[in-house]
């Protein structure tokens, strides 16, 4: 009587994480400075210590049963205030309170706004490379997922595919920039024309398409990006949030779903948020972390170590031969597969030089493979002959 | 487009956030000392002193990044660890780290257990009084819930009514002892009885039914109460438990579930938990937060005020004439109401006396009313004389 479904799906675990477990499994073999491990999207700087200062200064001067107690249905007020002031005060929005709903990371924020949006019959497009676990979240709110096919010249929007398979269907589409895995920021011009054909479609079809903003690298960018905010473009737009990245603290949960105030039934979606959550009995987040996060709104975890991986990476692999479109932020690149099956390729190099990487089918982009560089910048430096190695097993 | 699903859900708080809500707008008109708040079920005493100092080394002595670092998706392996083996010594299981799988609290626990053994065309049945977010869990997994008749005499079950409800559709039983909002302590007869019936129409239906047993309040126990550890007399049992009200962290987001290991599939259902929690975005309880509760594990805040407050309570009002079946654990009793129409009683209470209780109607349990001692026993006692006038006012 266990559900066949989600009994079947504990049989696939994730490609990526297949990979991982490959690495742990070397590392106590060969040891872990012998393993080039560039499979997880950990970040590899600490947090902020005003964050480590907040949450003590709260443990140790809060009366605990507040601190500890329930938060409201809709998050901590303060913590909602201070978000969207933070939002106003940083990219000129005008979110109050009410638009702001503080959830377990972007997953939570994603898996809530979705079910805002879209229901049985609908149809979400994203845009490959994308993150897999958008799978469930719109398989959870029963509508089906779509693909659009990259533009892998560029890493920016291929709006020709993206119009074809446009629809009455459509009810939302969700964007990832900056990019995992890509590491592309979307530029203005590619935000602007996405805005202008879902205008033009809404008229059209006669109802709203939300664009769900999945902004989790927001803080990761590099020199001279283009990185505009996305909600700022759009007025049916919802901003995913996560503070996983920025603040290095993905164990602990937290993120927020920004609605647009412009947004048609602005008001209405946040309430939405918190009746969704009874379904899933996942609550809000944990107050402490809320409370934390609302006093480091406009802080990072010193960052630029991905910019200098990035950097050297980027310069290297494309010298000794590699074809990668240079990223503009978060702490992911994604150069060409030597050889078109990535999969393949991948396994190589893990199995025979202990450099693990992951394929681009994961995110639906064949050809492609995916090194994740939140790591040290000396395994960094010591990997470049490794890198340069692997190409020589092809050339 | 947007979900009239749960459009329409906002437009129905729930009774007690209604009840709450105007005990706040009173206490800024009256003053918070002259308004007798018993609505709501929040810990009054605080956490343990060594779950705060815990909390405040993890972040003091931890590197950061692995502190704050993505927890594993089934959970911190020493968490689970260390709660089987707490499992294990107190309640002479043997459950391993593979059987427990952490969770956002009880919400979260019953949420992803649910949804493992129960489905589209399943009914899953309860017991009134009970609590009403079970409905959500229960519809969001497909299934229907079925709410088996109170035993308003002892508040332990129904067996004659439960027996006739029992049908070839059902896939899970919940129940939730010590109870909100009775107060009662399902004893070892009732589980014993439950287990015989349960397991004999396993048989007779060919197929498993499991226990949910959702126990918040598992360490709120009164002097000389019965309290089996429920898993232990059922061998298809799931708990699904919080340390929302033992540690008095609610707003913490922090329970488990524990698999009976001579379950059926025992082995598949927490792999299973972690794939639904794939769907709903929720992931894994904040990593600091697992690490805090696996150090105090069998400790629990000093709960001993709800019992001080329960003798009091339970003395002076059966003193004035209510009648109420003794509460033997958890900071909850539920007594008759002086009218049929519990609603219109409670509201007469809190308008005309500023006394907030709740009532029964909400727990599936007319004609009785809740009242939350989870406050101080200072309050309790200036209580008594309000209680008085409020049954003078039908006497």
């Amino acid at each position: 009587m266990i559900s066949e479904f989600y009994k079947e799906m504990t049989g696939r675990p994730s490609v990526i994480r297949h990979f991982f477990a490959y690495s742990m499994e070397r590392a106590k073999v060969v040891g872990p400075e012998n393993v080039y491990n560039f499979s997880l999207g950990n970040p590899s700087v600490p947090a902020p210590d005003h964050f480590t200062e907040t949450m003590i200064e709260l443990l140790q001067n809060e009366n605990p049963v507040a601190l500890h107690g329930y938060s409201p249905t809709l998050g901590i007020d303060s913590t909602r205030e201070a978000i969207a002031a933070s939002l106003n005060r940083r990219f000129g929005m005008n979110y109050e309170a009410k638009h702001i709903f503080p959830t377990t990371g972007a997953a939570g924020a994603i898996a809530h706004a979705i079910r805002c949006v879209a229901g049985e019959g609908d149809e979400v497009l994203t845009f490959a490379p994308y993150f897999p676990e958008y799978i469930p979240y719109i398989t959870g709110c029963g509508a089906e997922l779509k693909v659009v096919p990259a533009d892998i010249t560029s890493f920016q929007i291929n709006f020709e595919a993206f119009e074809e398979m446009m629809n009455e269907k459509v009810a939302a589409v969700i964007i990832n920039s900056p990019n995992n895995p890509s590491g592309i920021v979307y530029t203005t011009e590619t935000i602007d024309r996405l805005a202008s054909i879902l205008n033009q479609k809404q008229k059209e079809y006669g109802h709203e398409i939300f664009l769900l903003s999945d902004e989790p690298y927001r803080e990761i960018i590099f020199a001279n990006a283009d990185s505009p905010y996305i909600s700022a473009h759009y007025d049916n737009s919802i901003c995913c949030y996560s503070f996983s990245k920025s603040l290095s603290i993905p164990g602990e949960r937290i993120g927020y779903v920004a609605v647009n105030p412009k947004a048609k039934n602005a008001d209405d979606i946040v309430p939405m948020c918190g009746q969704i959550s009874r379904f899933t009995g996942h609550n809000c987040p944990p107050s402490i972390i809320q409370l934390a996060v609302e006093k480091v709104l406009d802080e990072t975890s010193d960052v630029s170590i991905y910019e200098t991986n990035k950097n050297i990476l980027y310069k290297e692999l494309t010298a000794i031969g590699y074809k990668c479109v240079e990223p503009n932020g978060t702490f992911y690149m994604f150069p060409q597969s030597l050889i078109p099956d990535a999969n393949e390729f991948c396994w190589r190099a893990a199995k025979e030089l202990d450099l693990i990487i992951v394929p681009g089918d994961s995110f639906e982009c064949p050809g492609h493979f995916r090194i994740s560089y939140c790591v040290t910048t000396e395994m960094v430096e010591r990997s470049i002959p490794v890198f340069r190695r692997l190409y020589e097993l092809y050339n």
